[in-house]
């Protein structure tokens, strides 16, 4: 068998669901090539801890080549993908430094999504989303900055627009951002300035449906709502923001003057479907079969944030790290079984374990289906499962004592402004 | 008293020095107004460690804010210094949102240095040094990228350019660099490439004098020299680079292609002499009187890196952490004591408690004066006295178990590659 050319291969995307579609592949007799533009594998559900400034990037993050270097038939390529032939079966990638094509048997998009602005792309700089390390140290150094920014600010308008944070998108991330920003606010810094008083600072969370977490039951989102408001966040539903730019947002007919806009309110999918020139839905996600295969692309398969399904349940795969977990492992048994000549497999059917979304101090919802909670104990399973998903011992020590200190100073173990030189802009 | 106009102390610097004054006066009846660049203080002497990926940057950091929290006499100030009028006693400061000036009654300036070039500024952008976190990221970003770029190399002479590290300068920060550095290319890295091997990494210490870590005994230079030979560094004595550019370095009339330059070869003063138009030492050094204070400035003390002094017992204050807490301290007591109306202070007098370099796993050296160590006991004591004196108990804990986990499992726990964006560049 080491003597004959072995199948190859490409995944792109070192996220969730590349990662486990590369260990679903580990004992099969294929080489694997895992292309990424980074070094590192971002445990996505913590990223926002990155951003408001209670975690390092490093503690929510691992580098490819050391999470996969015991398993041989993996090879790390560092770059972009810039196009695909699926009629020559090749992905062309260029890193900088190199550029050039490999050639594949299978390969397995995983490319994720970015946020969207829903054609008001020019929003951006003012609204900025998170989906990287870099877009949390860059919202931390905004935030850290408003408030250094309120603190010399000469005129009262100046202040006020300086202490106010606008969170646009009132699913999880948008609700996680605005609970621990108010937390920052009202605990972290409460006694580190002697002009302003940071515990005024006002946090509107913006949700253009009728509730936040519609992926939750309505009774969990009046709850959150409810926490949220106890924390001091103030929740609008049914409001649509018209309008970002330096000065602030616009909400519905109201200008809202703020200096910190952050954007949590819809993803775009990467441009994999433009790649293959494949169909997609509105959010750019490839319209897969029912094995994640890509219609018409012999051997291409689309998962996770990538790929649109409705599953053998009737049920739409959501956007969340286990669905693409678990997208990822039947891709890579599907592989595993073809090569072994069983061609047939099960139409993938999404498991949901279940939801959660923590709001603050001992305020959080969780929804099993089976159960649902709120409040302390839904935070201390909200904590405990991410703990036990995160990347390796060395991100589980690290989050766990992160999160003890705080839990115990109130304060913030990572409010560093890097990336600042001399003058610094927003 | 409260109700009299208090004396301003303007405190230029969060550093070691800057710091270390702000505390001494915590009991005195002043205004101090402490300024600096940044909103982080940051424990110099680990910084190579973030460098080298072992630790993240809020590990050996802490917000300048939350460390003088407790204490009500210190406003800190976000801005750079644009100018100093001692005549009028006030400092000009900007930060990009506001600029003006501020009055002071006494002013202290403990604003360090940065690395040198020694006529050779065009070098700074091929051979970085190492005084900031920006500095620290984005060295390690150049590092891991050069392992990356070998990695995809298609001759053999850019793949071992790639694999070749040059660090020009064998004191304590150049030493502890290359012992770093060939520890992540022998241990941490050793696997996790399929196309090279990257423990044939080639690291080169230069050094233009006779012996590196000239500020320790000659038998702890060699002491220091065979332990790093023993690890797998090249250390060249009476070596002088005559050039450095994105191909690499002439060392003496030699040429080596190295894809990765680091700088520790000398300091200058930060350009505050320059804003007094004082007297200062070729590195740019105030020379200040036997209680640090500028002559001619009433009123006005320079401490630390930015300051050259002979102190009373004929000894050169040397440009280390203990020295610049131990002057920050000094005038923090002397301006206490003139303002209860005893003028009088003896002249400082440095107490050097010892000189420690750490090389590697076990191996470090270190000189007590009445004693000597070399080797496992003088590693421990360097960990133990680094953590002892670290910033708060949060980053002891995070650099404990940094360490620990490194320790035992040879790996690096802040493996990112940041700043990285579409097309790397160096």
């Amino acid at each position: 068998m080491s003597d004959q050319k072995r199948p190859v291969v490409i995944i792109v995307g070192a996220g969730f669901g590349g990662l486990s579609a590369a260990r679903a592949l580990a004992s099969a007799e294929v080489d694997i090539v895992l292309v990424d533009q980074r070094n590192h594998h971002i445990f996505q559900p913590l990223l926002y801890q990155v951003a408001t400034a209670s975690l390092s990037p490093a503690d929510i993050a691992g580098p490819v080549r050391s999470i996969l270097s015991s398993q041989p038939n993996v090879t790390v390529v560092l770059g972009t993908v810039t196009g695909i032939d699926s009629a020559t079966r090749s992905v062309s990638i260029d890193n900088g430094v190199r550029s050039g094509a490999i050639a594949y048997d299978y390969l397995i998009l995983a490319t994720g999504a970015r946020h969207a602005y829903f054609g008001n792309d020019h929003w951006e700089p003012y609204a900025p989303g998170l989906k990287t390390i870099e877009d949390a140290t860059s919202i931390r150094r905004r935030l850290l900055w408003a408030f250094e920014r309120a603190e010399m600010a000469t005129d009262i308008a100046e202040r006020d627009a300086n202490l106010t944070i606008v969170i646009v998108g009132g699913g999880p991330t948008g609700v996680e951002l605005a609970g621990s920003i108010i937390e920052l606010a009202r605990a972290a810094l409460a006694k580190d300035f002697r002009r302003i008083d940071p515990r005024k600072a006002r946090v509107l969370l913006v949700e253009a449906g009728p509730r936040i977490l519609p992926s939750f039951t309505p009774e969990l989102s009046e709850a959150a709502k409810q926490s949220l408001e106890k924390l001091g966040v103030s929740v609008r539903v049914d409001a649509r923001v018209m309008n970002c730019d330096a000065e602030g947002v616009v909400i519905g007919e109201e200008r809202v003057p703020a200096a910190t806009i952050l954007w949590a309110a819809g993803v775009q999918a990467s441009p994999a479907a433009g790649w293959l020139g494949a169909a997609a839905d509105r959010a750019g996600r490839v319209l897969v079969g029912p094995d994640f295969s890509v219609p018409g692309h012999e051997g291409v398969f689309a998962i996770g944030d990538t790929a649109s399904l409705t599953d053998a349940a009737g049920q739409l795969v959501p956007g969340v790290a286990p669905a693409a977990k678990q997208a990822g492992r039947y891709v890579g048994d599907l592989i595993t079984r073809r090569l072994s000549g069983f061609p047939q497999q099960a139409p993938f059917r999404y498991r949901n374990y279940g939801n959660l979304a923590t709001i603050g101090r001992y305020a959080a919802v969780a929804d099993f289906g089976w159960i649902r909670l709120r409040g302390a104990l839904a935070w201390w399973l909200w904590g405990i499962a991410h703990i036990f998903f995160l990347i390796d011992f060395r991100n589980r020590v690290a989050v766990t004592l992160g999160w003890l200190w705080s839990f115990l100073t109130f304060k913030r173990g990572a409010r560093l402004i890097t990336g600042m030189l001399r003058t610094p802009g927003k």
